[in-house]
């Protein structure tokens, strides 16, 4: 099936004369989770990871991913002629010199430039200009081939009402406004689908796990427009958005409304999320900044952390009562894997104001807790036994919150030393960056290394970042801040500042033995002012006990413990009220102090 | 006098029809400290400091420096017209886009383009590119006006042998000439002058503090030319090198050389280092990449490092006499600063193969050890007595290694708590990287914050990295490897290996109060070698005793007493061999086990 798409391809490629093709994973709007219309990677390749960039030659068809999809791509794909190209880096743009050196002088690669921001095909351009290779822009390069290929999504977009979000949409305008008038430019151009949700206080269900709605937007100095089918809103939305100068006008017309915009005119926009089609609309001027809306959205206002709070008390509840289902059930039989993730989910449904999973759980029994990416298929995962180490990590969006959370539970039988000394050093990691007390605009790589400083000391460590930003009725992983090794990376290289929510996640893995991390989301504030400045401190906001049985108390220190003590008890204190006795003593054995 | 001469270089540019002139702090080697013949930015502002920059036009000259050297330039430059542009980021070429702003378009700049690297100019071009101003090349724009100028340093070049370097210069040339044949490349073009000092096994006296050479170096695949006056060397340097087929020919012909390389060689450089002027007379073609060298001069061998731990030997017995002496001598006296410095180095003199001192020593008393690049003046500086604090930064080439060392001491009198707090957190910061364990290739900016995080706890911080790396009677600040906040710096990004030398030198500063900065070097080593890789620590070589006076021993964990009554152990073992009775019991004293 693969091969007979690949054929239909290079068909295609014949006759438009094109010696390449480049087909990333990703949607017009760079977004982490896209529309099945938006699946091209998948569809050429039949890999369904979520990173992954697929290169097709007249004879090559290779995918690149990193390291945490190389046995997903063996499953997958084992097959069919596409092969794996490692990448030693996630989301690097390394196939580009990879087919600039392959690619004779004067060739031409064929793009939908839709699915590239403006940066990558810069990217592309540095390595393309020097052998004169050409990039064509192929926006209907499926036509004839994917014939069932869905239509965009066009669900009825929700008003996301101002006791969750927190700040009226006229607010948020007025500051992208503001913004404009400083720069002296006209508009302000938006194509990042949770920036737009965050602006207009729009909500809705066009992509998995994130309630986004397929849009474009452009603010003016005193209007705007908002590129999203009508159809979509009721008439009081589209009555209220009226009142505010924005109208609405069908989501397929960006481009050619931006072909109108006069050259004399200046967009603010942010190269990384604009995709190239828009960008190459425009006769303008543009300038280039970090989205302000970016930066706005991180910081987060009272609202929408009393919200943050209230989905953690609902969270917490429903991980009780599922961790307590899983002790009982597992006395009587054994449960798959995907068993598991879907009852955690059922628990979840049960919660006010639920909507869906923030991203598919992560359900690791043993050895396949230590794959990081692991789903847990529908059918013949790994039955789950009352003995041994279980990684849970999941998530929901709740209309006041997301949420993301991982616990490492031990089912039963004796641990050994080696599994012990891993979880008490994740654990002393999530604490000691947990405590930390930092300058305000102190970097995620600055300080990632004190959740991996107990684990390297015992020559452990783990192979991703310590955390990312989280939205609010958003994107799970939400720019910009976050902890990480990488001064590339924006999880390592942006400021935290305070009211911004953060996940602490450090872990550890050993292939087929195990898999380890302990995640909880933190809020940060100022905790002190000085004459060097303000300091910033997290408050963990998560609210689920850690399991005991794993650690080994002589690695933890009397602050540690106390830590610990102090946790538990804040865990007991705020869920204790929302459960029934039973599982109140149950959550109060797990949180006894040591 | 400096109008003087802004009006003859104005006169010259009028004369050209440049539009702007600038004039960087460096020379055509990109050195930190240079010959009088290249102290150009100093002839024209009158700005001594080691880093600035002078942009002059027609209407104005600023200077451009970071906020350590803000000071100084009201007391050197208040008085003449320069105005002092205040940078944010230390050498940052914040100048660029200002003086582009600045311009009109079609106006031309005059560089000398012997003082600008490759990067440098490239980064330049990207401003002006855009509005047409061109750069000229104005390599002779002193002539009529700085007529006193030196002429380049001319003295003897002494072979640096074996027994200190610890590798030949055929071996060394041998990596190179590997590199180039891997490369596919036909020279390698070297520019920097400490990585020719090493490369060659070649020492002298070109530039303060430094044992550097003035020459270039173009490797061949078989041949090499070093480019540095014949007239230095003895007969048998010249004929040792022409065994190892190296030619040695002036100086100044290295541009024209470099004209006559046949377009179809290529010549792998590092742009960074690489002058514009060496780069625009080759029509070959560039190979760009970190200098090979610079990555293995980083790694030193094991005479280097026994070398450097000799050092470490001499500089502890000089620094004990001197505080014996100062303790004493303030009993009867007060002392300047100034005298102070001079009499350590006094000390430092009478140790074997001392050749001078590595940087201008800091000896800051209360309120001037606040100042961090700060130089007690030869008149009326501060006159020390016997209460209050003192920071004392000093380093010494020996021609066995070069060293590095601050030490804050207590002069008498009742320290403040805030005062005991601050060192004690120094103190704590320093062991905590010292005692870190790492994954090997770990870069500074993700560890410079252990030293940091107990200031932190307390509100404080410092403005400045954490450290450097170190050469082998080479530069004192060495690249590449290092401790800093930035992810934009070559010390916050460049991966730690074992067998490095660097410094970490944590520090606390209130202005006109007092300055705290407690700095060891240390040598990187493998600790642990497991399934997640290799580990590095750190250990100690620097040998002086830290002053407990100031210490809040409450603040002090028993693992950071420990560390402390270990490292006095081991400083008053290896010193006291050294030493007179009367001399070992007063370091003992200072060495007691808390």
């Amino acid at each position: 099936m693969i091969s007979q798409r690949l054929k239909a391809l290079r068909n295609y490629m014949a006759s438009k004369k094109l010696d390449a093709f480049i087909i990333p994973s990703t949607d017009p709007h760079q977004s982490e989770y896209v529309a099945n219309h938006w699946k091209l990677r998948e569809y050429f390749s039949g890999f369904t990871g979520s990173a992954g960039t697929l290169v097709v030659t007249k004879d090559i068809a290779g995918l690149w991913t990193d390291s945490r999809y190389f046995l997903q791509f063996e499953d997958e794909c084992n097959d069919s002629e596409v092969i794996l190209c490692k990448q030693s880096i996630p989301h690097a743009p390394e196939h580009v010199e990879w087919i600039c050196n392959l690619l004779n002088e004067n060739t031409i690669i064929g793009v939908d430039y839709r699915q590239f921001s403006k940066s990558q095909i810069d990217y592309i351009l540095s390595f393309t200009s020097t052998k004169n290779i050409q990039l064509q822009n192929e926006p209907k390069f499926t036509d004839g081939i994917w014939t069932d290929r869905l239509a965009l999504p066009n669900f009825p977009v929700d008003v996301h009402p101002i006791e969750f979000s927190g700040e009226t949409t006229a607010s948020k305008i007025d500051k992208v406004q503001t913004e404009i008038k400083n720069q002296d430019a006209q508009y302000y151009l938006f194509s990042s689908l949770d920036e737009i949700a965050w602006l207009f206080n729009i909500r809705s269900s066009d992509v998995d796990f994130t309630p986004l709605v397929t849009a474009y937007a452009l603010v003016g100095a005193n209007t705007s427009i908002l590129f999203c089918n009508k159809s979509r809103f009721s008439q009081s939305a589209i009555a209220t958005f009226g009142e505010l100068n924005i109208s609405v006008q069908e989501y397929d017309t960006v481009v050619s409304l931006l072909n109108e915009v006069p050259k004399e005119k200046t967009i603010i926009t942010d190269p990384s999320t604009l995709n190239y089609s828009c960008f190459n609309a425009v006769s303008g001027r543009f300038i280039y900044q970090n989205s302000i809306v970016k930066e706005l959205k991180a910081i987060k206002n009272e609202i929408e952390i009393e919200g943050a709070k209230n989905c953690m008390l609902k969270d917490g509840v429903a991980l009780t009562k599922f961790f307590i289902w899983l002790e009982q059930e597992l006395e009587n039989r054994e449960i798959s894997e995907y068993e598991i993730g879907r009852k955690l989910d059922n628990f979840r449904q049960q919660q006010e104001y639920y909507t869906g999973e923030s991203f598919a759980a992560i359900v690791g029994y043993k050895g396949n807790g230590a794959i990081i990416h692991y789903t847990a298929p529908e059918e013949n995962s790994a039955m789950v036994k009352n003995e041994g180490i279980l990684l849970v990590d999941s998530g929901a969006q709740y209309k006041d919150g997301t949420t993301d959370i991982t616990r490492t539970v031990w089912l039963g039988g004796t641990p050994s030393t080696e599994l012990k000394t891993a979880y008490t050093s994740v654990l002393k990691g999530y604490i000691e960056l947990e405590q930390l007390q930092f300058p305000i605009g102190t970097t995620g790589a600055q300080i990632d290394a004190f959740a991996r400083m107990h684990l390297w000391k015992n020559g452990l460590d783990y192979p991703h970042g310590t955390g990312h930003g989280i939205g609010s009725y958003g994107m799970v992983h939400e720019p910009a801040q976050g902890f990480a090794t990488g001064a590339t990376t924006a999880r390592g290289t942006t400021p935290h500042l305070s009211h911004q929510l953060t996940t602490i996640e450090p872990g550890c893995y050993v292939t087929n033995q195990f898999g380890i991390r302990t995640e909880n989301i933190v809020v940060s504030k100022v905790v002190k002012e000085t004459a060097f400045g303000k300091f910033l401190g997290f408050e963990a906001l998560t609210l689920c006990y850690i399991d005991t049985n794993l650690l080994n108390l002589e690695q933890l220190s009397t602050s540690e413990i106390n830590w610990l003590n102090n946790y538990h008890q804040l865990v007991s204190d705020k869920l204790s009220p929302l459960l029934n006795e039973k599982e109140k003593q149950w959550l109060q054995q797990k949180c006894k102090a040591l």
